[in-house]
């Protein structure tokens, strides 16, 4: 099976992971309107080619936040990676290093902080977080991340509640019981691991812009937020200080009805007019 | 078979009920292009999420009339609800209680309304009439529902005559012999029952915006126009005195080619000025 | 099989006539994107529905260049009857006759004009003409039907050439032997009627406004020209004395390409100033 | 099989051509929208057709750059016409010359220029040229053809590089070995030809503007060049003193979501204000 263009890796995925693995990975919230456009969206997109450019020397070499990277194509922070390979997120580590990208690891990795970082020595990493009830438990990863050579905190902005994925509530997902959110083990209390391998209403839907301050003051990393789909959400980033927003519906797994990613018609000079301050716009 | 979503409820719906059910249930007029429209429509909403609220307290609470109910969701008159269920309206009733909501029961229903407003007692309900040619059937239906603490009175207004359902007629759609429309029990001579439980043309299509000045004589109840689809509509509902429209095109049984309720243009500031009028939007 | 609407006809006649007569009355010209587009156009049509109103009496009826008809729907002129039914075109004018609405009977009818007006005595119709590069057998139709009480001459102006129907081409369309085109029986020489059961090349590709003037010498009755789709050719109409203009893509059977019928954007001004004059729109 | 349009030769191709040489033909870059949008965009032109105009003469004559052709369709540089016909491109030259219009021949034709201007002689004709990294063989190409009498040099402007034309690398495409590019036979050093039937990377993609300054130098030819798509290109062919464009998307195999080439809203008014300049729209 030749693998050709993405649409391939998705028919193999699709053909050889069980199906409750594949139906989490493909999950949108609800009718799936908002994953389905996501991808609609970019098949709308039109270009108009000019011709008899000298194109004999290409580089598409760019920056985020200061930092090189070789293509403008960065890893978003996705969960479960074991479920689809028993190297988990060390595997994709490795990957992004050899790309020479941006890999940030999810607060929901079947691999730890460590082993992820040690899988990957010197590549560029960010560290996505989800901010839990227990603020204790989030400090420690915010920390542990900073001193394990992450270069940057994103911390998702649009899952106060997570999405209905219709499949995932049919299926009765869970983990399977070999695999573990390594870096909240010992986190939580009781043995009720229903949500997605957390004890059920976990996160903190009360988390408002003046927690932003709160994550500064835990850390010297950029902070960038990642959920930003409304001009003036991208001007409360910048009023608050934050180094950088991604553009995310998440891959339209939390609010079925936002926009497509890239159709968002946000104005997006607020968030581009410092130099320092990074803009991403991001498939999940 | 999980019951996750509404679709599924159909989809159990589709699979467990008679064909003659089912076909009644899901029937649009004619072409069906407004039924299918008004779920389209829907599809094509977006929203314009913002991030880092405080969302850990939620309330859904709203007012309809000045009665509290627990979500913004109520229950469109529909008949014949012993064709889904032996308990018919009667289940219907307790759900809607139990859910803190407003049920609207239907003039077409296979409970009395004796046998309604005794299952839930204390749930808040609305009686919707259909005016027939003979009216001291009408008359006697709204002073029943008033008399049995039903508290408003809904006034269907876009069915003079019955839509072709076309499953319907090449069904030969017809109550079976066990249920009876038992509110409207002995309300007509002879036997002919062929149009939906009642003799063929028993309705009455010469009902003007004058008949409101009638019902009101009848009655202290709040009365709703239900089946406003223009503006014009809306500023004679006001006009005339009523307390509340709803906006609906009957699920798309009545006018095929009439605009989905949720896309309906309307200007909706005649009839939503005075607070104690009411406006809600119908799927039914 | 229950006859609910036009789609169960359809159905019908596609299972029940050879496949070679089924695919002459189904056909669109080319890619069929005309005809498709005629039957989408009617579905994006949408009411603004008024409630409330005393519809009680409803009268359909109307009139045509003066000569009422009991609903605005008329018969437009289609060839070959016998296909469908052994009693060709006598059934179609006793259908009309019976529904009291116009019926335009075909130069290309397999009944002959004295066929179809003895069929229904006192039936309400036109006759429609296809000029011929031999005038006289056009002269002879009109004067034929004029004698035989037809009120109306119908000239149909898009067919200079006849369209390109694929399945025709493909089945080698050709009128069994059994059929003739009764009203140019004798008209033509030599045994060629490969062409839709005419000679190829029979019909007058040179036909233009003047000829208006050369039919009205032929005949008192009022000229009405089928298949105008623009402004224009509405206005060269008025100003050629016409008394009628049927807006018609020809069912999407002559050039493929040309706006739906029902969503032709002309300005109907020119054409329906004058009192007697009139204005169909032509599924056909 | 009644070839009867364009698409009956589709289907016959498909069905009778090995699946690797169909693919090769009917394919697109990437998720092939550009291909697909082609099409539908002709699909969606209206026509405002004008009846009763005397059409008994047509005459779909004109001309292109001088040359007069038979109706305003040319035959658009393709290659390896040997894997559909034995005969290869000389049959193509017989066709069009049979049909009295325009062929250009390709730079990977089966055939040799000699062999193609043999089989039709006197036929009207443009060569049509990729420039390679060994100019040598792109200067000699040109002044063979004008030596043989072409009387068009056609520059491609959008093949840089290759596009990414899923099947044909998942077919590992290959020309059969019985097959060779004639006109390239020779041209370069090594056995390498896994790209189309050449060296990987002999196309040379620092052509620019300047370079039709070198063709100038090389031929007395008009030069026009093909895969313009944006009015600021138009101008500059305009300026750079081309005598004609090709408004091309290369039929979709190039770039993915170039717009459709009916469709291109170009303003024109810069590549058709010399007389003696041509203007074409291609399919491929």
């Amino acid at each position: 099976m030749a693998m050709v263009c993405l649409l391939d890796f998705e028919a193999y995925a699709e053909k050889y992971l069980p199906k409750i693995a594949w139906d989490f990975f493909a999950a949108g919230a609800d009718e799936c309107s908002t994953r389905d456009e996501n991808i609609l969206a970019y098949k709308r997109i039109r270009f108009r080619p000019r011709m008899l450019r000298d194109v004999s020397m290409l580089d598409t070499r760019t920056k985020i936040l200061g930092t090189e990277i070789s293509f403008p194509v960065g890893i978003a922070p996705t969960g479960f990676h074991q479920l689809a390979c028993p190297d988990g997120e060390k595997s994709t580590a490795r990957a992004a290093k050899a790309m020479g990208t941006c890999y940030i690891a999810s607060t929901y990795s079947t691999c730890s902080l460590e082993e992820i970082a040690a899988a990957a020595p010197g590549g560029f990493r960010w560290f996505q977080l989800y901010i839990h009830r227990n603020r204790a438990v989030s400090r420690q990863l915010v920390q542990q991340a900073e001193a394990l050579g992450f270069q940057g905190l994103v911390l998702t902005a649009d899952l106060p509640y997570t999405g209905k994925r219709r499949n995932d509530v049919r299926n009765g997902f869970q983990l399977p019981p070999h695999m573990k959110l390594k870096n909240l083990e010992g986190a939580f209390e009781g043995n009720d691991r229903s949500e997605y391998g957390l004890p059920p209403n976990s996160l903190d839907p009360s988390v408002t812009w003046d927690d932003i301050y709160w994550l500064r003051s835990l850390t010297h990393l950029p902070i960038i937020i990642k959920g930003i789909l409304t001009k003036e959400d991208a001007e409360l980033a910048v009023r608050h200080g934050v180094q950088g927003i991604i553009v995310s519906n998440h891959g339209g797994r939390q609010l079925d009805g936002a926009p497509a990613t890239v159709s968002e018609k946000m104005d997006h000079s607020s968030g581009t007019k410092s130099g320092n301050r990074g803009y991403c716009q991001c498939s999940r």
